[in-house]
């Protein structure tokens, strides 16, 4: 048969660790920690029923919804995230520099089709999104790690690296960091933002979580900092609005989001409308507040859930981050567990049946690094189950010590 | 500033030519026969309504339309393009070698993804659809033409050139061709397919009109004639549902539908999933067969107004397609009138403002082909509004003569 291109072959490990990661998790019996799923409570049903009965008409916007849209996506959404979700965040964005995007994921794709030729290198954290290693993967990015600590990533670290490699791009997830849960320190963010100045190096700066805070103070984007254009702000409506309507937005200066029009009407032409107008509309008739209140305390709720469930049933050898809000806390257990086999003996054992994410998928470095890490994702597990998950999976950890 | 990948710089003419083509077709007084839209009547807006207002409901699918989907796409979908949509058309597909695309066009991006090396050859027809070229540009392949005639793509040349060029693909729009309206006989797609098998060629068929069709008899697809999984079918639902679902789907076998599954998954994860509903209810229902029915009662009498309205005020020296079906038909002026130029002064003398494509941008050849040619789209123009364009670029074209 044809050969697939050079591209596929580079993928081949990724998706299998992708599918690895994420199949089987769908028992009915088992209660998952695995995926990074909303409490579905808090997705806006009964708003979304009302709007689109409103809006799905001949004299509304029915036509709009089910024509040809700009590649750009449509202007009050595009005008709604400038005013409403980055000007309180201290980004001063013109609408004109933002595109609508068919899921936040797709900033990522769209990024690499723009910069990345086989070899290029991009900096991520370690542990990083293993879904967008899986994208660099498929471009023929040569992914280097920095370290991370509490903090977020080490700029120290970062800066060595940008010297000894070169590279095209830096990925950051600065809030609530997928897997970890950490949050960037605001001096980290700055320093950040000016080593994308000085190196000439891209910024790509991936912030889904950060409007779903439990605690803490709010910090600026990285892209508040930026005072050259390095830093391209990509973000997703997946968890403040719903992640099946598959909208997200990438933030960047004109020269570079004139060539994301070009790659992303060389995808898929344009994000689909429907979506899109649902979403401006929830905005415009001030759905938002409350929603986004709401969704806050449900997930406060399990994330108090998940860390008194750590606390009271994990064996004390163990450690956890706090995180201050969205759906990640990243465990590590003694050195002597691995978390994979842990993994397949808990979904095969009827007494416990609780999944969760291994750790070592997250590290692009391999090593055997996180293979005593699992991430814990509590968003779609209800309190009560959270308790009985983590006493079952707890009781088994605690066996093997 | 950070450099810009190779393929940037490949796609730069593509992007260029597109603008050019679509651009500024938008003025309210305008006659537009440019872009590819259907008729806005024939957009199922009222049920579209009705179903959502079942749906998204707690207790219906409300939170399967709000929440993360399969990759592959919603599985009723893939069963209804099986059953509904293909085997009437004597394809056998089975839905587990269906995937749901965020439109139809994705399908040439994945393919890409899938198949094209910097260099490779994909073979297009002369002319062809300048945004999938657009795609095969930014992938860096180069794009080598086919003849044409009446009956679409001339065969003999087709084998020339697959010995001559060892292409990877072959990309071809068999039915009421974009842009010349064309269909590829039944004899030539039999031949085309055993072109694949013969010489190991992928054949990237590429659908979205075939089931608008107002005259004239149904021909199998070329994927029917397949045995040797070397067709690849790309279609598309906004042709035949509302093209701003942004919804559309290809057909492989199950060693390609599996790249294309990480692919796609590393492209947007997947496809929104409120519009793969909205579509999959709007065929379980019952709806699609009287909106077919009415679909191609509308844009048959836009095909017959265009018709009339060519033979009425184009100049005899003119030549014209007969369109069977689609939205396109394909104008040949005598050869000292270069449809570029005219477009600029029809679009600026008040007295005309009727727009159209310049045939230019759809060869990728150069060389002038198509200097002459216009693509001329009858689908969202009702045909009062037909006549009062075609009169007056008609009589624009007689001062030329």
């Amino acid at each position: 048969m044809v050969k697939f291109s050079n591209r596929m072959d580079n993928m081949k490990e990724s998706a299998g660790v992708i599918r690895g990661l994420f199949g089987a998790m769908t028992n009915p019996g088992m209660i998952s920690f695995g995926g990074g799923a909303l409490a579905k409570e808090s997705l806006p049903v009964d708003i979304l029923r009302e709007i689109s009965q409103d809006i799905l008409r001949t004299d509304s916007r029915g036509y709009e919804a089910l024509s040809y849209g700009p590649v750009e996506g449509i202007k009050d959404l595009r005008e709604i995230i400038a005013t409403e979700l980055l000007a309180p965040k201290g980004v001063q964005a013109d609408p004109g520099n933002i595109m609508i995007l068919t899921g936040g994921l797709e900033a990522m794709n769209l990024m690499c089709q723009l910069y990345i030729d086989p070899g290029d290198v991009i900096l991520v954290e370690s542990p990083t999104f293993v879904h967008s290693v899986e994208i660099f993967d498929m471009f023929q990015a040569k992914c280097v790690s920095v370290r991370m600590d509490d903090d977020g990533m080490d700029v120290e670290d970062l800066e060595e690296k940008i010297k000894a490699h070169n590279p095209k791009m830096v990925y950051v997830i600065p809030t609530f960091q997928n897997p970890t849960g950490r949050t960037l320190t605001l001096e980290r963010r700055k320093r950040i933002a000016e080593l994308g100045s000085k190196y000439d190096v891209i910024i790509l700066e991936d912030d889904p979580y950060r409007d779903i805070r439990y605690s803490g103070e709010e910090i600026p984007p990285i892209k508040s900092f930026d005072r050259t254009g390095h830093t391209v702000l990509a973000n997703s409506f997946s968890k403040i609005f719903s992640p099946g309507s598959r909208l997200g937005y990438i933030l960047a200066d004109k020269a570079i989001i004139d060539k994301i029009y070009d790659a992303k009407s060389a995808t898929n032409s344009h994000t689909p409308m429907l979506p899109q107008i649902l979403c401006a509309e929830f905005f415009k008739r001030g759905h938002y507040k409350d929603h986004h209140k709401q969704l806050c305390e449900i997930h406060r709720e399990r994330r108090d859930a998940m860390m008194e469930a750590l606390e009271k049933y994990f064996p004390k050898e163990a450690k956890w981050t706090y995180p201050d809000g969205g759906l990640f806390t990243w465990v590590e257990l003694p050195k002597e567990i691995n978390t994979t086999e842990l993994l397949k003996e808990s979904l095969s054992d009827p007494e416990v049946m609780v999944a969760y994410v291994a750790g070592e998928g997250f590290y692009t470095d391999g090593n055997g690094m996180g293979s005593n890490a699992m991430r814990m994702s509590f968003g779609a597990v209800p309190p009560e189950k959270i308790f009985e998950g983590m006493e079952k999976l707890g009781r088994l950890i605690k066996s093997k010590l």
